[in-house]
């Protein structure tokens, strides 16, 4: 038997021994988790720093780099984050309907735990904390494969993870991180149909398109956000300004930040060429398309590649649209099923854009930076699906459980006939 | 490219025609499909005929002959099927949760299709128009794929279908029957991850394994349903004899029958003579333990593969525990997470049977044959989902539908000072 397959096995073994934890144990659990966090910071900065040494030998650079390096506040948020989640609603026996039917069955739908999670992500290291988290705060135990550039700074919070688990007595298996980083490994464990009932991959497309490729459990795709801001002929201009502002420069690295513009023609010369003048101020590159460039001469023409692309960076693409529905249809066709934004002052339009799109998040007249688990009342997120199955859009606690039948009777039978001879 | 790529792109240009449909009109074109079935009885039956006929050449008999007959009251039994559907309440739209940020920001959560569903299946017609009624009612397109023993009933049914589309001025694509029943065929439509967002298998072990094995696109498996009566000391024995009955004979050929009956040894002896004879003169055969079989001595005895069966058949395992630990152990590894009974007068035991089992329906002292869509409330159902993603247990319409956040604002941003400069 393989080492993953075994890693994965003990890591199943903890889903019933964590299933027959309550709520209190469960917040206490996480509550000593971020303790430990906290005591174990010399050991994760210490283990950090040799990532990040052997990163920027390696030639890492740039915003790769930071997002690997950790310093005594980055692990303090770290530790917060793990308070967080343990001060959520538990989402764990939690009764979402409760019915009695007709003959006196009183059938409820009880969330539970989905059992075993495998997150897969890349180079940052607080993902190994938020996620251990957010899967235990769900009853769920979970299977770490982080990137190989992090893989001392994990393996030093795991260990402060694994400290606590041992100091409430349960198997550390059940935050099972993996040493063979190889694709080979990977590959398997997207294949644990018998183990693994979860992959959720988090990181850059060829992550995404790796894990999806080669997976045979469930997959949930955190994939790339194309968010497109659509100002309409209705719109209030200044509001819309400042939404285009927020959503592009406060976070352009981001999967919620803007990418593409679409303005009504009838407020393009009203609103461009002050947005034009707004954004490039900030160092926002614009690639537009002919209407856009008559009224903004400084934009470079906009290429189809440029409609579809996730910048993450300081660029937008703009186009001026005849209408909602040719907005809509560019959005169809161009968009990545994460954020939209509408701004106008027409509700009608509102609805229609809303209706059309099928988008995991369509904001009105608010910013696609909104669009987290945070800021839409979830507390803590793992990622944002993009995938329009189980959870779709910003993922908390609650979406890693799933709501089963408990039924109770005084018992009914479907066919009462059928055993009248055999009673009492 | 592909004739399959082809019908299925088809298909989902169809999605967005049925999202511009109200809850009126999705009630009204499902009538009317109805209706249209019942016009085409004469047509259907002939091709159930010539499908029949084909079949019984082929040697197929019993069972699968009867699952794939149809006669007038059957094709009455479809179109009535579909207009209890058509009568259910409109999933999507609703929105399940509303609530006010801090900010100011209303977030909901609202029902949307999936977009297109994949049905595979086998020789039963009925799934043809059960699963398109279902699909359109949550506002999908489906592109059905049955099995080659019913293509031409199929093909009648979807001619019905789609005179009714047709008529509402829709695209008939939103409801394709593939005529390539190739593996080949199957196994591109499964990896079509750009257009089917979900594909649910229905039918026999061998099906759902391969299109597990193939899909790319996400699954949702509809899996065997080994079903477990535990009889606890404090049951009362007439009760769990009366779902012991209802649940292993009244129709052994279902996925929510018995499989297994597991007894506390402190009841064994006044229950397990008395059962055995009731099941026996209902024509069961016992499999039993050591322990069974010193109290039912015409009992054979059972293998590790008897109590992992599915017998789908007047067959019963059966074993005798030391107490409701060992069911539970029994269940878990044994069980295929379907349905599960605990008959019992002690709450404190039925509390922990619930929550130590993650089966997708735990019943106490109720018959396992109430795990079925209608019986639990949801008005239908597309099949049992042992997928714990997603819908867990019995599938109606609702779970062909996924919530997605909308949230109005009225210029709202996460970084108000960004856009300070820039403003009116």
């Amino acid at each position: 038997m393989s080492a993953i397959r075994d890693q994965a096995l003990a890591c199943r073994d903890a889903v019933p021994v964590l299933a027959a934890l309550d709520a209190a144990a469960r917040t206490a659990l996480l509550g000593d988790m971020a303790d430990a966090i906290g005591r174990h910071a010399d050991a994760i900065l210490a283990a950090n720093a040799q990532d990040v040494q052997a990163a920027a030998a390696k030639g890492i650079t740039g915003a790769l780099l930071d997002r690997l390096r950790l310093d005594p506040n980055r692990v303090a948020a770290i530790a917060a984050g793990v308070r967080e989640v343990a001060a959520l609603p538990d989402p764990v026996g939690q009764v979402t309907r409760r019915e009695t039917r007709p003959n006196g069955l009183v059938v409820e739908r009880v969330r539970i735990p989905l059992g075993v999670v495998a997150m897969i992500y890349e180079a940052r290291p607080n993902v190994t904390a938020d996620a251990a988290a957010l899967c235990l705060k769900a009853g769920n135990a979970v299977i770490l494969r982080g990137g190989s550039e992090a893989l001392h700074s994990n393996t030093a919070i795991a260990a402060a993870l694994h400290e606590a688990l041992a100091a409430h007595g349960l198997p550390t298996a059940a935050v099972t991180l993996l040493r063979d980083l190889s694709r080979e490994a990977m590959v398997e464990l997207l294949q644990l149909t018998d183990i693994v009932d979860l992959a959720i991959p988090r990181g850059g497309e060829g992550l995404i398109r790796f894990v999806a490729e080669h997976a045979r459990v469930p997959v949930i795709k955190h994939y790339k956000g194309v968010c497109h801001l659509y100002v309409d002929r209705d719109a209030d201009l200044d509001l819309a300004l400042g939404l285009l502002i927020d959503g592009k420069t406060t976070r352009p690295g981001v999967c919620n930040a803007l990418e593409t513009l679409l303005v009504h023609r009838d407020v393009a010369a009203a609103f461009l060429p002050r947005a034009a003048a707004a954004l490039q101020a900030r160092g926002v590159e614009l690639r537009g398309d002919e209407r856009t460039r008559a009224l903004v001469p400084q934009a470079r023409a906009a290429t189809e590649d440029d409609y579809a692309a996730e910048f993450l960076d300081l660029i937008l693409a703009v186009r001026v649209v005849d209408d909602l529905d040719e907005a809509i249809a560019h959005i169809r066709r161009y968009g990545s099923d994460h954020t939209e934004v509408i701004a106008t002052r027409d509700a009608a339009a509102a609805e229609r854009f809303v209706r059309a799109l099928r988008s995991a998040v369509v904001m009105v007249n608010a910013s696609s930076r909104f669009s987290d688990g945070g800021e839409l009342g979830l507390g803590a997120e793992i990622g944002i699906s993009t995938t329009r199955l189980h959870a779709y859009g910003p993922m908390g606690a609650e979406a890693l459980t799933i709501e089963r039948f408990v039924v109770r009777g005084a018992g009914q039978v479907r066919h009462p006939g059928a055993g009248a001879d055999a009673g009492a």
